[in-house]
C-alpha cells in the first residue's frame, strides 16, 4: 500500500533500529486472516509482537524468522523474505481443531508507512474508484492516522455522483477503505462528522411503504406503490419537495438534513466480504438520521486498521427509511479519525452535542431494541461509573427511542439519553 | 343511575311528546349487550330507533311495545314495562346460528337525563370508589355531554391518593367510568387533557429494566433489580429525583412531564371486563407519555356512552416505561369531552399543538409499529386528502417512531408527525 | 353451592370435632380475593390454617374470632357470624401500601362439602348453563375429589349443541367450572382425557387464512376469504370431509382427531374474568391439537379448588388453526382429575402415550418458544433430575417444536420429546 | 474450467455449424455478472441468444461481434477476442441510470463443454478444496447434466474429513460448486439425496442452548454452558451417545438421522459472496432436518449453472439446532440433479416419500413462518390446482408447522403437508 520496498529493504538490511508494524494476511485454505506484526531490530535481533503476544526472531540476509508466544505458551512460527514490497512466508502454529498437530500457512504482508512528523492532517481525497462490499482484503485508499482529517465526497445509493455520472454499481457503492493507523481489533474508532453537504440539486427516492410499516393494510392500492420520485433539493433554503407535486402534496416541503446512510468498519475474522446494504456490529448500511454532520460515529474495529467506509448519502430521511429509498444523493464530506484503545464497544454509537445515542440492529424490532438498551446501559455503566440499578432508574426516567431503519434485512433501533441529565463522563479519546 | 322516575312514567304516561334516549342491557345467556334505543311519543304512537334501525310502536298503560327493522327487513320485537326506574322487557330476534329460528333475551334499560339548558358545564367530581377493570357493564359515575369539562383526581396505580391513603386495589384503579350522551359505537371520542398537575410530593417507582429492554443481558447483575425507588417531587422547581441516590445519581433529577399512563372507552360487545393493566383499541394502560397536558386524545367509541375511565398518573416516564412503573403517583385532572360523530378511527392517536401522533399496539414491536404507521396512513388519507402515494412520500421524509411502552402484554409504538408540515385537515369535532 | 346449612351450623354448635375447609371470598374494594380456611373446633377452641398460615381462635355462639399469623408475625384477624348457608364477617390485616396500617375488609365464606366415603366417584354432568368467561368468581357447578370423573359434554365455539340448538353466546362458551377439593395455588391439577367422542355429524369452520400465516401476500385474492364452510363429520370412517367440495378438494378428506381447543383453571388472584379466547399461564383458548383423548394435561393452579373449564371442542385442527375457526363441532367428554401437590409448573404440560410437551404462549413466536423451551428445561431439570447441561444435549438431538396456535391474542408454540429417549421420571401424580 | 481451448477455436475458424454455449462474466466497475450466451455458426454469421433475447452477428477471424436485442428493441453490442481458453472483449448497453446514455464494460466468457453423448451419469468427486462462501464466482468443480449423479464426500463444519485431518477453515465449508448444464435463473433445481451416510465415529457439537431458545432463563447456570460436547456414532445400531456421558444421560442414546445442513445455489446478481453460514432464498445453512436420504430438495437457480454447494453434515439434529452445533460430522454423499425449467420457486422446498415441506427463513420466528405458509400456498396453487380459498381449508384441516433453525442470522420454520391427502400434482422434473 504506496509503502517503499527501499525503506523496508534498508531497514532490514542495515539494521537501523526501527519500529515497523506490518499487516500481515495469512491464507487459511483460502480465507485471508488479518494480523498485525510489529518489529524492533537490534542488529540481526528481532524484537516485537504478532496481535500482542510478545516474541522475537533474527535477520539473516533477506529473511527473518520470528516466533511469537501467546499466553498459554502456544508459539507461532514465522519464517518470511522479503520480495520487495511485501514479506512473504509461512505461518506455522496449531491445527484449530487438533491443537497437537501443526500445520503452516502462507501469509503476504505490507508495511504500515512511518507516522508523518507534525500536528495532524486534513487530506483531500478524491474516489478513483468504489466498493460494492465492506471487505477486509480490499487495498485501503490512504492511511490516516488518530486526529487525521479527510475532504472527500460520496455518491448516491445507485452509484451517480454530483454530475449525474454514473461511477459504480448500485447498491450504496463506498468510499474507502480508510486504514487507521493503530487500530486493531478490541478498539473503538471514532469518526466525527465535521461537514456533511449537499452537492446537488435532486434527490431519488420511491412512493413506497415497505413491508414492516404496512403489513398487509391497504392491499390493493399498495400494489400501485414503488414509483420513483424525485425530490428538488433547494440548497438556498436547505428544503426538500417532490418534484411536480400536486394536491395535498402542492405546497409540501421538508428541511433537508443531510446524513451518511452507510458508515462502516471493515467486518472480523471469518466473515466473506459483506454486502453495503448490510448491516451488523462493524456499522454498515445503519440508515441512522442521526449520522448527521456535528455528530460523533463510535463503531468497534474488527481487523487491523479499521478500514473506514462511507457511502449512501441522504438529504433527508424519515425514521425507518419507510420509503425503502431516503432522498438518496451524492454528499460532500469533511471527517476525522480518532481512536478510543482497547475498549471494545458491543454495538455503534453516536454523539451529538446534546446526546448519547446507541443503535440496536436485528432481525425484529423487539430483538433490536434490546441491543440498543443493553448498549447504552454498557455505555452508562463504563463511562458514567453507574450500577445497574442506576442505570435502571435513568432509562426508566429518561431514554427516547426511535426507529430510524426499517427496510434492510435488519432492523434498526436507537436508545437515546440527554446529556444535560448525566455526570460527565470519563472517556477519552486518546491516541495509542 | 340518577335518572328520575316520575319523571320517565310522566311521560309515559301523559303522552308528552319528547325524545327520550335509553340505554337497553340485553342479557344474552348470562353476558350484557348494550344498544341505544330512542323513542318519541305521539298519543299511544311510538316512533323510534334502535341502535339506529328504525321502528314503531305504541304505549299500553305502563307497557310498550316496539319493532325496529333493519336494512335487510329483519324485526327485533321488544316488549317492556316500567318498573320504577327502569324500562325491563324482552327482545325477541332471530338466533345469531340459526337465523330462521327467533329467540326471546331479557333486558332491562335506563333512561338518559335530558341535556341541560345552557352552556357546556364544568362539573368538579370527587371519586367515591375507583374500578379495576374497563368495563361497559359498571355504573357510570357521572353523564356528561359533548363539550362539557370533568375537574377530578386520579389515585396512583397502587391505590393510593394525593394524601397517601390507600383507596383501592393496586393495578392502576381508575376514576370513571363517565357517561358521554350521544355517544354511540362508530363515534370518536375526544379527551382534551385540559390540565394535569401534580397533587403530592413523592412517586413510587422500582429499578427494574423490564425483559423486553434486557433480554439476557446482565444476567447476574440482573436478578438484583426490581427494589422500590421513591422519588421526591419538587412540585416548584417541576424536577424529580430519587430519594437517597448516592454516586452517579447523587444530583440526578430529571423535569417532571405529567402525564396519564390509562386512558380508556369500555371494550366493546363481547368482551368481558378488562384489567386495567390491559390496552388495546379502546385504549387501556397505553404507557403513553404524550398523555400529557395540553394535548388531545382521540378513542374509538365501542359502547353507548363510550364510558371513559382514566388513571395510572405519572409524573413522568422514559420511552417504554422500561423500569416496569413508571413515577406513580396521583394527580389533579381536567379534562372536556368532544365527540366526533360517525368516524370510526382503527387506533388511539394523540394531537398535540405541534404533532400528529398515532399508538399501534400489539404484542410485538414489529405489529405495533404496522398498527402506528397505518393509522397514521389512515389519517393523512381521511383528514389530509392524501392518496396512499403520497402518504408513502410523508412517510418516508417525515415520519418519526417512538417505543412508549414495554412493560405490558401489548407493547405500544408511535408514530409522529409535524403539522406544519402538513396540509390544513378537515376533521372537525363536532357534537350531534 | 350445595352445602348444607345445618351442618355447618351443627359442627359450630355442637363443638364436634371435625375438619372444615372454608373457602373465603374477600372484597377488596370491589374485587374479589380467594382463601382457604380450614377450622377444627375443639368444645370453644378453633385451631387451622388461612392458606396455610396457622392459627388459631375462638367460637362465640354462631359467631367466630380466628388469627392466622404468617412467616414474619403478621397477623390476620377474622371476625365472622354464621348466616345460614355462609360465614360473613371481615379480616383485617396490613394496608398493602402501608403495612403499618391495617385495614379491615368484608369476606364471605362457603364450606367445601365433606369427601364422600367409598372410591373415587365417575359423575354424569349435563350442563345448564355456560361460561363465556374464564372467572374465579363464578359459582362451581360440581365439587370433585382428585381421581373423580366426570362424563359431560361440550358445545361448540358458537354456542350450539348436539341436536343444534344455540345454548350460550358465541365464543367458545365454557362448561364448568369443577371445584377440585383440595386444590390450592402452587398446586398442578391433573386433567386426563379419557374419552373425547363426536356427538354430532357436522363441524363449522372458514375458508380464511390468518394474518399470521398469510402476511401482507395474495392481498387481492386474499379479500375474498372469511366464508363459512361447513365440514361433514363421518362417524362411521371418521373422516371429515367440506360439504359440497368441488375441483382439487373434490375428494378431500381427513382423518377427524377430537380435541379440546379450551382448558382452563380459573386465573389468579388480580385478573378479572378472561374471554373464553384468551389464554396464558392458566390455560385457556390454547387451542392445542394434542389435548386429545388419552392424553394428560397439566394446569398449575391458581385459586382455591382449580376452578376448571373445558368447551370449544374440535373434530379436527390444522397447526396454527390458521382457519381461524378450526372444525367447530360438540362433543362428548369424560376426564378425569388428579391433583399434583405443591409443585407450581411454569406452563401448560401435555403427556401423551408417547411424549411429553410444553406449550409456550406470547404475543410472538420468538417469544412463545421461548417459554416452550424453558417449560420443557424446567421439566427435564425438575422429574428427570438433569443438569442445564443435560438438558442441553436432549434439546439439541431429541426436541421437536410445533405451532399449534396462530388464531389467538397470544401465540402457541409446542416443544416435544420422546418419553423413549428419557429416563423415568419421579413425578407421581397423588392426592392431597 | 476444463474446456479444451482446442475445440473453441476450432470451431470458431471452422465455421462448424454447432451450438455452443458460453457463460459470460461481466464486470460491472469491480462486480461481476454472469449471463448465459449461446452461439450457432453458420459460415460467417452468427446467430444465437444473450439471456434468451435473441440476436445475430458475425465472426472476423479470432474476433466476433454480436447484437442482442431485448423485449423493449434495447440492444446489448458484443466485441470478443478468443484469447485461447477465453472469450474476452466488451459488451456496451444503456446505463443504468441514465439509459439514454451507453455504456461498456469489460467481459470475458468460458464455454460450457457439449453434453456427454450417452445416458446420465454417475460421477465419483473426490474434493481437493472446499470453500467458505456461496458464491457465484468461484470456478466450478465439475459440470453436470439434468439427471447426472456424483458420489462424493463432506467434511464436517469444523472443516475436519473422515479421518479426523483438518482440510479447510471452520465455518462450514463446502464442496462444489457443481455446474448444471442448462440452468438459468427462473428455473428450480432438483437435487435428490440419494444417499447420506455416516463415514466415520463420532460428531462434535456442544451443550449450549442458544439464546432463541432460552431467552432470559437460567441465567446463571447458563453461564456455564457451551462445552463441547463429543458423541460416540455407532454405524451398526445407527444411535448417537455423547461420549462419557453420567446421571440421567449414562444410558442416553438418539436414533442418527444423517442430513445435510448446507444445500445451495450461488446467490443472484448483485450479491457478494455470502457466507457458509448464512441462508436465503437461494439456501445455504439453512439446517432443514428433513435434508436426509431419499428426499429431494429444490431451490431456485440463481445464476447460470446454478453452481451448487453441499457441506456441514448432521448426524442428527433436534429441531432448532437449539445447540448451535448440531452432532456435526463428515458424510458420504450420493445426490442426482435434475432441473424444473422456467418455474421460478419462491423459497426452498423438500419433498419426502410422504410430505411436501416449504422452508420460511426470515429474522424472526413470526417472518419466517409467513413465508413458509405462503411457499406451501403457492405450491397448492400452482401444482395442486387450487384456489386460495381451497389452499384455506387445506392448510385449516392438515398443515403441519415444524422449527428447524433458531441457530443462525436467519432463523427457518417448515411447513408440511401429507401427500396422502392431497390429489395428484401435475409439477414434472424434466430437463431442458
Amino acid at each position: 500500500m504506496r509503502m517503499s520496498a527501499a525503506a523496508i529493504l534498508l531497514c532490514l538490511a542495515t539494521g537501523a533500529s526501527a519500529r515497523e508494524t506490518w499487516i500481515v494476511r495469512t491464507d487459511l485454505w483460502g480465507n485471508p486472516a488479518f494480523s498485525t506484526l510489529t518489529l524492533e531490530r537490534d542488529g540481526q535481533r528481532l524484537d516485537g509482537d504478532l496481535d500482542g503476544d510478545r516474541g522475537s526472531g533474527e535477520v539473516r540476509g533477506k529473511s527473518i524468522v520470528f516466533d511469537a508466544i501467546d499466553r498459554s505458551g502456544v508459539v507461532s512460527h514465522l519464517v518470511a523474505t522479503s520480495t520487495g514490497q511485501r514479506l512473504r512466508g509461512t505461518i506455522e502454529g496449531p491445527d484449530t481443531n487438533t491443537p497437537n498437530v501443526r500445520v503452516s500457512h502462507a501469509f503476504t504482508a505490507w508495511r504500515v508507512p512511518d507516522r508523518p512528523a507534525g500536528p495532524a492532517r486534513t487530506i483531500d481525497f478524491v474516489p478513483s474508484d468504489y466498493s460494492n462490499t465492506f471487505a477486509a482484503d480490499r487495498a485501503p485508499v490512504l492511511t490516516l492516522w488518530p486526529r487525521d482529517s479527510v475532504r472527500t465526497t460520496t455518491i448516491d445509493s445507485g452509484g451517480v455522483d454530483a454530475k449525474g455520472v454514473t461511477r459504480a454499481l448500485f447498491g450504496n457503492p463506498q468510499t474507502g477503505p480508510f486504514f487507521i493507523a493503530g487500530a486493531v481489533p478490541g478498539d473503538t474508532l471514532v469518526v466525527r462528522l465535521v461537514r456533511l453537504r449537499l452537492n446537488r440539486d435532486y434527490a431519488d427516492s420511491l412512493d413506497t411503504i415497505v413491508g414492516r410499516a404496512l403489513g398487509a393494510s391497504f392491499a390493493t392500492q399498495a400494489a400501485e406503490l414503488g414509483k420513483p420520485v424525485r425530490w428538488k433539493l433547494d440548497r438556498t433554503t436547505g428544503r426538500a419537495s417532490p418534484d411536480g407535486a400536486t394536491g395535498a402534496l402542492a405546497a409540501y416541503s421538508v428541511p433537508v438534513r443531510p446524513m451518511l446512510g452507510g458508515l462502516a468498519v471493515a467486518p472480523g475474522f471469518g466473515s466473506p466480504p459483506l454486502s453495503t446494504g448490510d448491516t451488523g456490529r462493524f456499522g454498515g448500511n445503519m440508515d441512522f438520521n442521526e449520522m448527521v454532520e456535528g455528530n460523533i460515529v463510535y463503531l468497534p474495529v474488527q481487523q487491523p486498521g479499521a478500514l473506514l467506509y462511507l457511502g449512501d448519502a441522504h438529504a433527508l430521511q424519515g425514521d425507518g427509511e419507510t420509503s425503502q429509498y431516503a432522498l438518496e444523493t451524492s454528499m460532500d464530506v469533511t471527517f476525522t479519525v480518532d481512536l478510543i484503545k482497547a475498549n471494545a464497544i458491543p454495538t455503534p454509537r453516536v454523539e451529538s452535542p446534546t446526546q448519547i445515542m446507541v443503535l440496536g440492529q436485528a432481525g425484529s424490532l423487539d430483538e433490536a431494541l434490546k441491543g440498543a438498551s443493553v448498549g447504552l446501559i454498557q455505555w452508562l455503566q463504563k463511562d458514567y461509573d453507574m450500577t445497574l440499578s442506576q442505570s435502571a432508574q435513568v432509562l426508566g426516567s429518561a431514554v427516547r427511542y426511535g426507529v430510524p431503519n426499517l427496510a434492510g434485512r435488519s432492523v434498526g433501533v436507537s436508545a437515546k439519553l440527554d446529556k444535560a441529565l448525566l455526570p460527565a463522563p470519563h472517556h477519552v479519546v486518546s491516541v495509542e
